[in-house]
């Protein structure tokens, strides 16, 4: 099959060939990055690089359904098999151990592929912003998966700030908590969580390199302006834990408003609450990744309003992120699926010479990873002095 | 790519060739089925009679990415091609208006395919029966897409009351309303819901053959029993509507359980609220599909615990029914797309000699499908006369 | 103290002297009363008669605080003595078991004095009827505590129906449910729930009488317009159970509105729900006891509106119920004293000759009580038939 | 009336004997409070002091339904002519505009009476310090109204953190945040807003002052700790308001927990939120003020449990704060009144010289008081600071 009802993938005329790098048998994210490629049928994954070693990279990735001889063992080995074919691969998803992002993207920028990448970007602010600067140069797309920017609702969110329904915004408050570290689990922890609790391998910070650069990246997608300045502890509440997995923050955005941000990954039974509210001078919206089709909208002194995915009267972005009626629930998957859309649109617009829709250009980029990373870096200086403020601006 | 991680489609080594006849541009639940197909790598969809019209069946088809020469604009034509292929069908996925699932139906199994249908199953028990006959007598796997039945959550649900964890269950209700009704749409309405209102395509009653029939098949699903009789008000509540919109139901289970049941299209403003409590001698079970990742499970003088997908502790069914962990919503997507890979397993098993896990077995069949039209037509019977109470029960 | 902000109130100078026939130590609606009673200082309870034997009657007065000579141990007692006093009650209120209601309600009305009195009004709708007419005749006040009528969201309800916001009603559903008899309690039930289980003492229904009336005055409140007919079922779900703790009704309303009912008490871990959800032309309304201080306001295609408490906006009846700002939680206690205020604001207008403000006549009313006991009546005629339709319309 | 089923409130033999000092015709906690101590019939308001004029105060105490004589219009007069009755006044209500609850404090502890006074409790540090002592000296009952500590399920929190349900307490996260001031009111402010934002009459700072502190007790009442210390950001987000109306904090307890704080006044359509988050070793809790009769209990890997007021298995403190069988909801007025009812028990066991149930003396006293402005003088230091740590322990 193949989606051709979007203009401009009927275009290109075929589906887009993807590669995936990393995202093997114990990984969680492996299979939602190859489930969101797949939704809406606008990518095929035709190579792979499943594992870390060659072998069980090969086998997974036949595993996985890849034929034979592009279920490659190394990424090197890859890229120049795929660059000796006619059908070779259009772009690359990486989804590797967080110290990998950076020398990957590397690689795959030589190799002039675009890039679909998970957060965070890198280990440091410096290699963050040497990708920047090498992705502007190689012309790529580069799509960057924080994916709770892919729910409907939260596109709503961004369109109702930006057209001023809240008016100036003046307070933020984020929540991002889970429970899969709250007792000392290290010693028996799955791969997927090693190195992740790893700083080699993981960085400086696990808990703000695992969940609080998306908390700090939905902040800044739906308020549309870049964090100014922080304040804020972070640390391990588990006593025996060597990371982290507390962070607590006061905010500044770029405009003067003041907010509050918790992340953790140690409260106990939290499922993977994430949840923002913004308020502005004319009113405020709430929106909780678990409930995530519903978004609430208040204003002082009058009944709050649910607004609901798929209802009439939402922004174009909302519709466009959106496949069944309201009432018919979606979820992570079709949030994560419309970043790849979105990609998916970026990619065939270059290579076929046209424009894709700009709100097909709305999705999270090598700049915001770059800022995920200063806001993660920042932190982590102003949690190991007095706690006090810390600039966390970022220009490219 | 492929998935096979599954024993029976890693012995079976490709993935399942499908047909989708119906589904085309206007309608919502098309889009669901090729994506609910499509989401696991299970199946490919590589024919389709798309419309009703060949040239428009053509065009749709193709447009959809199914290659020209497999973009067939009848079913006969398909079936008469396919079977002239190596390469042809294994199954066939009915969606098409409700008055043409029979004669479909029985042109497909005359060819020994499998086949995936949508609801309700035909328009009169009569047909229903038939059906019943001849898919045992051609003995292919009939996947019957009451959807909702592929929710993880139902299925924790259905494993706890066939464990005895609520006891002899003695109370149920079910609610099932939505609002597109709400207002007399009829003289501009979408095809889609045209047919619907067309006794003569969509059956003798619209409410109950498009909703009704899901809250009879779930609250048999999820109680393990049929319904024995009912007492039913079946009607317009929009004055101008020819059809009806509105349905409330007194039920008696077969084990003398008492219930009630309203579904109704026409309540202004309720998304799709598919809601329903069961109570046993030793607790009780809430299940609302627009938040379908919980189920409230309640005892009496206890706090009510909320069971969430991907929990340790829940059943086999309903981890297998669950792709992502906990805290990450799940929807309508993977739900139905459980329908699917349950049929997969079981076609896959049928076509390969061997045993599928018993637990893939557990969709709805065409027996729920042959309930499902009884259960309407002695809800008419009822409602037509003083609304007493009519034997519901079916035997094959 | 004293409120005297009301202007009745003020005009009468002084506390109303309010006597509680019934609520002694094993009661729970007891120490409601006369908490509602108290709450807004404008009922001063000076006499009782607390229990059925004169003993626990005397003794139990004491204990709640009445002065010793005014501890009644009989009705007749206390009203022949109070009729010798200056400061003597001025009104009455009766929450006895069901079946002496109609007596007690005679011998005070004989004296003239005004009525407050528990639900359901007596155990047979002639006796009902008689009592009607006798109120009637006394010329006083009788306030009937379907407290529920008294949340201040319950009467936006009314007043939004009233005005034509929901446009003509089409469709409701109401659910009353508890648990509290979901297994075989009798034979060490509190005296509280013994008599409500012996028809004798109770009524002919256990569950309708109980619950099943507050349903229907609910129901008939927030429409503002009578049942016309309904089809029951009723009976116990508990196998030991000689009376009844469930019932499921189909309903048509005087507009021809149609509704599906279900109250029962056996519904394990249920915890006292009682929802309702009101459909119209043009909009819908959904309100649970359990968060009264929120109504749900729904139009097809757009945002759900939450109307909070308090929150300007809401009509005169919702303000004049409400004490607090929006965002601090009333519940019971209050809805229960709103019906006590507009009895006193009743009482006080018939004793000083003055015109109490309409809204604060809006109270349930023996009338209201009457058609209670003929929904009761009706919907044992229905389900002790074949559960077809019985008119259960009533005029005086 | 009078509730002599409390054994030291029978031991009395009548009611308490209250007066009021503010809380007149424009507060709208004045009538909260006079409320809250008639709700359970143990206290008698029968002399006022209700404005700060003394014809208003003694005209308002009139239409309060204080008696002419005692409707007084100084606390001097007062407490000058009680002293002189044989039916004096046990105790005072303090309810006035923040600076003048220390005068009237030590007014008041200089006759003896017991006192139960508002928060925040002074405008300083040194004032709250010296009435702790005065207070300890005077030897009489200090009841301080932070009145969310008297929610049942506030005490069956505090009760399973101190019985270890949680393990060692990890993690806090506190919201508590309103609507009221989110747009520039101050130009036509009431009265009752008007000196809250004046720093001379309202302390200096208007949102610690008026919530802040209440989201501080409540924290260090369910975790049975102190504050230790606390990085802070306070401040307005209204651009023109002179006071502040945000407070960001960071925080540290005894233990070396961690959390987080937000609270505001400015968040347009925030209906009163006040949610806290407890998380310990062994699982977690979450209460929100706006739904009080529910408590969230987490454990990781397990089904959240729902505790829900009036359920048997809470503790004996929750019990003893609740009147009503689960599913009839109490709020705000009750919650006020368990105060009122703790403090009754303290003062009557004072006077008749018998021990109170030791869980009737668990309410808000005078040194959670002066820990309160200590909390709020340090967020202060810290936000005029860098934002830095500061110190906020305190000891007497």
């Amino acid at each position: 099959m193949g989606d051709f009802t979007n203009p401009v993938m009927a275009k290109l005329g075929r589906r887009l060939r993807l590669a995936v790098v990393g995202g093997g048998a114990t990984s969680f994210i492996g299979g939602v990055h190859r489930t969101a490629a797949r939704l809406d049928d606008r990518f095929e994954v035709v190579a792979s690089v499943m594992a870390s070693t060659p072998q069980r990279a090969r086998e997974q990735g036949v595993q996985a359904g890849i034929v034979e001889d592009r279920a490659y063992g190394t990424l090197e080995e890859m890229l120049s098999a795929e660059g000796r074919r006619g059908d070779s691969i259009d772009a690359v998803a990486i989804m590797t151990p967080n110290h990998r992002h950076f020398p990957e993207c590397k690689a795959v920028l030589e190799k002039g592929l675009h890039i679909i990448c998970d957060k965070p970007m890198t280990t440091s602010v410096e290699d963050a912003i040497e990708l920047v600067h090498r992705v502007k140069q190689a012309g790529v797309v580069f799509c960057f998966t924080h994916n709770y920017s892919g729910y409907p609702m939260v596109r709503q969110a961004r369109d109702m700030v930006a057209n001023g329904l809240l008016g100036e915004i003046r307070q933020v408050n984020v929540e991002y908590s889970q429970g899969q570290l709250s007792s000392y689990v290290e010693p028996n922890a799955p791969e997927r969580l090693k190195w992740r609790l790893d700083p080699a391998r993981g960085g400086p910070s696990a808990v703000l390199g695992d969940i609080g650069t998306h908390a700090h990246q939905l902040l800044t997608y739906i308020t549309g302006m870049p964090l100014a300045k922080l304040a804020a502890d972070v640390g391990p509440t588990v006593p025996e834990r060597q990371n982290d997995d507390y962070a607590g923050m006061l905010l500044r955005m770029e405009n003067g408003a003041r907010g509050t941000l918790w992340c953790t990954q140690a409260a106990s039974g939290s499922e993977n609450i994430l949840r923002i509210k913004v308020f502005g001078a004319n009113g405020g919206l709430e929106w909780e990744q678990n409930f995530p089709n519903h978004l609430k909208h208040m204003v002082q002194g009058e009944p709050a309003r649910i607004l609901s995915r798929g209802l009439p009267g939402l922004c174009k972005a909302a519709h466009r992120a959106s496949r069944i009626p309201t009432g018919h629930p979606e979820g992570f998957h079709e949030a994560f699926a419309n970043l790849y859309n979105d990609a998916s649109e970026a990619i065939a617009a270059k290579i076929t010479g046209t424009d894709a829709d700009p709100l097909a250009l709305d999705f999270p980029t090598v700049e915001d990873g770059a800022r995920g990373m200063r806001f993660l870096q920042a932190a982590l200086e102003s949690s190991n002095g007095n706690g006090g403020w810390v600039d966390c601006s970022l220009t490219f």
